[in-house]
């Protein structure tokens, strides 16, 4: 249904929304707003950055990190700038993940099982996910979001 | 990168996450609750119906319907019942959508051009984003939203 080019092409579409999307926020209301006891911009900006580029790599090399825990929100220009990298790695790293395949067995982080699909599959359903609740963070302060369908 | 019955059991799953999800109000606050002046569950509800199920058949049928603007509440029961016909539709339809190939540009319900491929990528786009935005009224509720990774 989709190849890997089209997949690559696909998902980086989503991180530029996602870009626009915490660039949206006033700088103060980055670290601080949240709805519904939830984290702060800054914090789920932090799980999204532990996750995309750190996770393409190490399918491409099979080394991995530990898994950071840490959800102290990032501030706003050093999330934009951590997210730029993260891109990055994934231009990178991309082709080296595909020559290995989808369809291998891996324990990332050493804790969370599945194939390389599974766990691609996962992490941009879990960044449209926290993407959306910061549309809501969005809305709450008054602010229009991006248009969800430009990539 | 994923086929054809791959994705359609991935889809299938994120279908269970938004019932679990739809399932999870209060019926009262289904029709009436919303944060930032979004519409409430059973708006976004009637816009994800109007998608998900008529679309896989109309792809399998190429008979299309009118896109369906209203987005009165629907009540929660109703909302429940026309989801598990939706996901019967899906479930009915989807051989005679892949038979038919995803590279196929088509213009659904005369308004909105694209691949086969990429119309279904957004509408489970689109249903993986509303959805977080109703955990977000969930938790503003003071409700526990559904395991995000249990589909």
């Amino acid at each position: 249904m989709i190849n890997a080019e089209q997949y690559l092409s696909y998902y980086q579409g989503h991180r530029r929304l996602t870009r626009k999307t915490l660039a949206a926020f006033p700088a103060d209301k980055f670290t601080t707003f949240s709805v519904g006891g939830m984290r702060p911009a800054g914090g789920m900006a932090k799980e999204l950055l532990a996750m995309g580029g750190p996770i393409i790599k190490s399918f491409a090399t099979d080394v991995w990190g530990t898994w950071d825990e840490d959800r102290t929100p990032l501030a706003q220009a050093d999330a934009l700038a951590q997210w730029d990298a993260g891109t990055a790695l994934i231009e990178q790293y991309w082709p080296g993940l595909v020559a290995k395949g989808f369809d291998r067995e891996i324990t990332i982080f050493g804790q969370w099982p599945g194939t390389v699909r599974s766990h691609l599959l996962y992490l941009l359903d879990n960044e449209i996910h926290h993407r959306a609740q910061l549309y809501t963070y969005l809305r709450a302060l008054g602010i229009e979001p991006p248009a969800f369908w430009e990539r």
